[in-house]
């Protein structure tokens, strides 16, 4: 049992709150993975407590929770306090200081900032300037993604947040990171000696990185237009999953080792030039069985916008252990499936004795894949012998699902928030991995880039066939 | 297609014919796996044809097989000649020929010697004698297991063989040969990268093969006490286990390139020691839900037998592939549970960073087993992050059977004569690869080793534990 705290989220009325944060804090609360948490809702409403709790306890009774220990946890343990744009944290000090009075807290906080990213250099400014960045207790400062919307913003963002909090108190969150499949790559890879042992250029022909939604920008027009593929998708969770999917063993399993190893990951990358790149625009069409308007047909985007709604990258890591082996991300709205993986291809064997039965088009390379969505897996395709026939060989599956094997398992904002009370900040970006990162696609963010078309409901663009190895395809199409 | 060929079975009155080799042989023509096939079942017994056809039909619809098809194929394809002992092979070589005439066939002739071996010798001679060692067509010999009791009678009896069958005509038959999984070793081992780079002494930890009957002597103690665990299942049975498991690539998918690189694995074994082997012997018990008597009391053995029913054997292969990797072989009667695995422990990681997680007794080692009974299947047991718990790692099996993946597949004995017809010498052993195994064991068949009896029903002798490397258990208990 973790000592108790104040959960403070600013931008308590959002989507994200409701959705996750809550049910998340219920969650943890409920299975007792931490102690005594309350939790100050704030945002500009004008609601009070009792307003506020109960959105919370519809919120809950909709995630499936028991009406009656909502309705309990609720009173206890939940509050709100209005705070105006131009008003500073003064007010919000007052009542942090009255609530832990009130419950008896030793001044452990948390304040999670699911506001637009526009809003969080002010926000994290004026909690400084009212004192809040420090306590009796522990201070925690937990920020949403996007961080920065290119190196120099990120830069600056960093600057401000360590103006007032230690790199130690700061949390950015990539909840791509929260995920079994991707906290297991990790185990999977560094315990496992069989795997391990061939991942690297000897053994592997290829590694695609793939995160693929059926759906349209649907109705974030507005901040698509301003964002795109980009920085929507590829510098932030493409790139995490690269980093974890390419990273040395580090030298223990603590935030700083892993960190210091996803960094080198992106210090490895080769520049990405535009030869590297293929960027996509989705054009009207059917999508997983749901009609989708052309990009530039949705409300808010510009009616010649060349704003890219996908993006496929090959990535060059120069190192010892990936030098040569093409990595390819790919993602985009649109695309004919939802689905995020990681798949590694291994070269086939140096020599086949088994050419003839090969013919059989059921056989290929092997090929292990990390599926993140829709459902949390692990696949791992083999060639063996077909038994159905005198000389043939098949490729079959070895794979289990989360679900299957586990039972329902943790969103993976529980994950994610049970590390931060924790004080856990290895699946949290570090300041230098953040700018890392934008550095990468620095070059490309305002490039002059040709921009293809695609039919919603396509893989997108045939033009990203050409950052494909000769002789080689994609793993998912 | 294959052209049509007389099929001769000597010993044909016996369980064998009936139980495998008119059902195999059935099924392969139903399958229309072979053109035209003509049986003749030879034995002392004075009986004609119609009460022959009798007892194979009544063995096929004992399989599971179409009464009326049966009743045709027995009429159409299926003869019987009476053979005395001492008669020599004249009459079977006419009777050979009116069936030939009658049939329309070519001269492809396969001798099936269903003999006790100490019959097989002397039946060559005879066949040879008769001319019926060559043919207009091919002329193939098929001789069961045991080839010879030691080095010296193995070594005499091919002299025999090659008196009058040249090597290329002769199919020993080693029965686990023509399970899929055995089969499937060659494909899974050399069509996957990933399992063939680690597949040597600096990935994996030891490797056991096993042969476990919770059955004992079961009424043959005749033959038994003249055997042994050495002669009955070693020399033969695992030692071809072995062959496979640890053979290099062959530079050809064919009988020559993998019977080569199979003989190589035998002379790269160092001597074995009687260090190497702890021999056991059965005690009454309960094993499998079956009481069993001990050896000694059964019908046909000595009150104070020393015959053992149990070894375990530590080799070492002295090559760059394996030196260091201890091979542990294990079989026995009467022990908990009837299972034939092999069994490949990988190393674990060299450090690791899930060490407090690992306190999880769910976690262990990399595990891959190749399981040849009681049903025929492949499993590989790795650790991953058990998601139920915060920081747990959790052993769990990615497997198939081949029944679940493929349905029903063909006996051993369907598939090796198959590859008799069709010419294929693969899976049968060579004159020098009998010798060669013979020899492994030689200064261990007649030593005066120690006999540890074991209760039936447990896992055998814990003598056997001193085999074991330092710190490591069986795999399989």
């Amino acid at each position: 049992m973790k000592p108790g705290h104040l959960f403070v989220v600013l931008g308590a009325t959002g989507d994200l709150t409701r959705r996750k944060l809550i049910p998340a804090l219920y969650h943890l609360m409920q299975r007792k993975d931490i102690d005594q948490s309350v939790m100050l809702a704030v945002a500009r409403t004008a609601i009070d407590d009792e307003a506020y709790r109960a959105m919370a306890r519809e919120a809950l009774i909709d995630a499936g929770f028991n009406e009656d220990e909502v309705a309990r946890w609720c009173n206890e343990c939940l509050h709100y306090q209005q705070m105006g744009i131009e008003e500073g944290a003064a007010t919000l000090a007052t009542r942090v200081e009255e609530l832990e009075a009130e419950h008896a807290l030793s001044g452990n906080r948390i304040f999670y900032l699911a506001l637009p990213p526009g809003a969080f250099a002010g926000e994290i400014r004026d909690l400084g300037e009212a004192g809040l960045n420090e306590s009796e207790g522990w201070t925690r400062l937990v920020v949403e993604k996007p961080f920065g919307k290119d190196l120099a913003s990120a830069t600056e963002l960093n600057q401000t947040v360590h103006e007032w909090f230690p790199e130690e108190s700061v949390y950015r969150i990539d909840h791509y990171l929260g995920k079994e499949t991707v906290q297991n790559l990790l185990v999977f890879r560094f315990a496992n000696t069989i795997f391990e042992s061939s991942w690297n250029r000897d053994r592997i022909a290829q590694v695609e990185i793939i995160v693929a939604e059926s759906l349209g920008v649907e109705g974030r027009g507005n901040y698509y237009e301003s964002a795109g593929v980009l920085r929507d998708m590829v510098q932030n969770h493409l790139s995490q999953l690269l980093a974890l999917t390419a990273m040395e063993a580090p030298s223990a399993f603590d935030p700083v080792a892993v960190r210091n190893e996803k960094v080198k990951v992106f210090q490895s990358i080769s520049p990405i030039t535009s030869d590297d790149v293929v960027l996509g625009q989705y054009q009207g069409g059917e999508a997983a069985g749901r009609a989708l308007k052309a990009y530039r047909d949705e409300p808010n985007t510009d009616a010649d916008s060349d704003t890219p709604t996908y993006a496929a990258l090959r990535i060059a890591i120069n190192n010892w252990r990936w030098q040569g082996v093409p990595i390819l991300l790919r993602t985009g709205k649109g695309l004919a499936r939802r689905t995020t993986e990681i798949a590694v291809t291994y070269k086939p064997e140096p020599v086949s004795f088994f050419k003839s039965m090969r013919q059989n088009p059921n056989a290929g390379p092997d090929v292990l894949r990390l599926t993140l969505q829709p459902e949390e897996g692990f696949s791992l395709t083999i060639d063996v012998k077909d038994p159905t026939e005198r000389a043939a060989v098949k490729s079959i599956p070895l794979s289990f699902t989360y679900e299957e094997e586990f039972g329902a398992i943790a969103d993976a904002y529980e994950t994610l928030l049970a590390d931060v009370i924790n004080g856990d900040q290895t699946l949290f970006v570090r300041a230098d991995e953040v700018e890392e990162s934008w550095r990468l696609y620095e070059t490309l963010l305002d490039a002059d880039l040709e921009l293809h078309p695609y039919p919603a409901g396509s893989w997108g663009p045939t033009a990203a066939d050409r950052l494909l190895p000769p002789g080689s395809a994609w793993s998912t199409s």
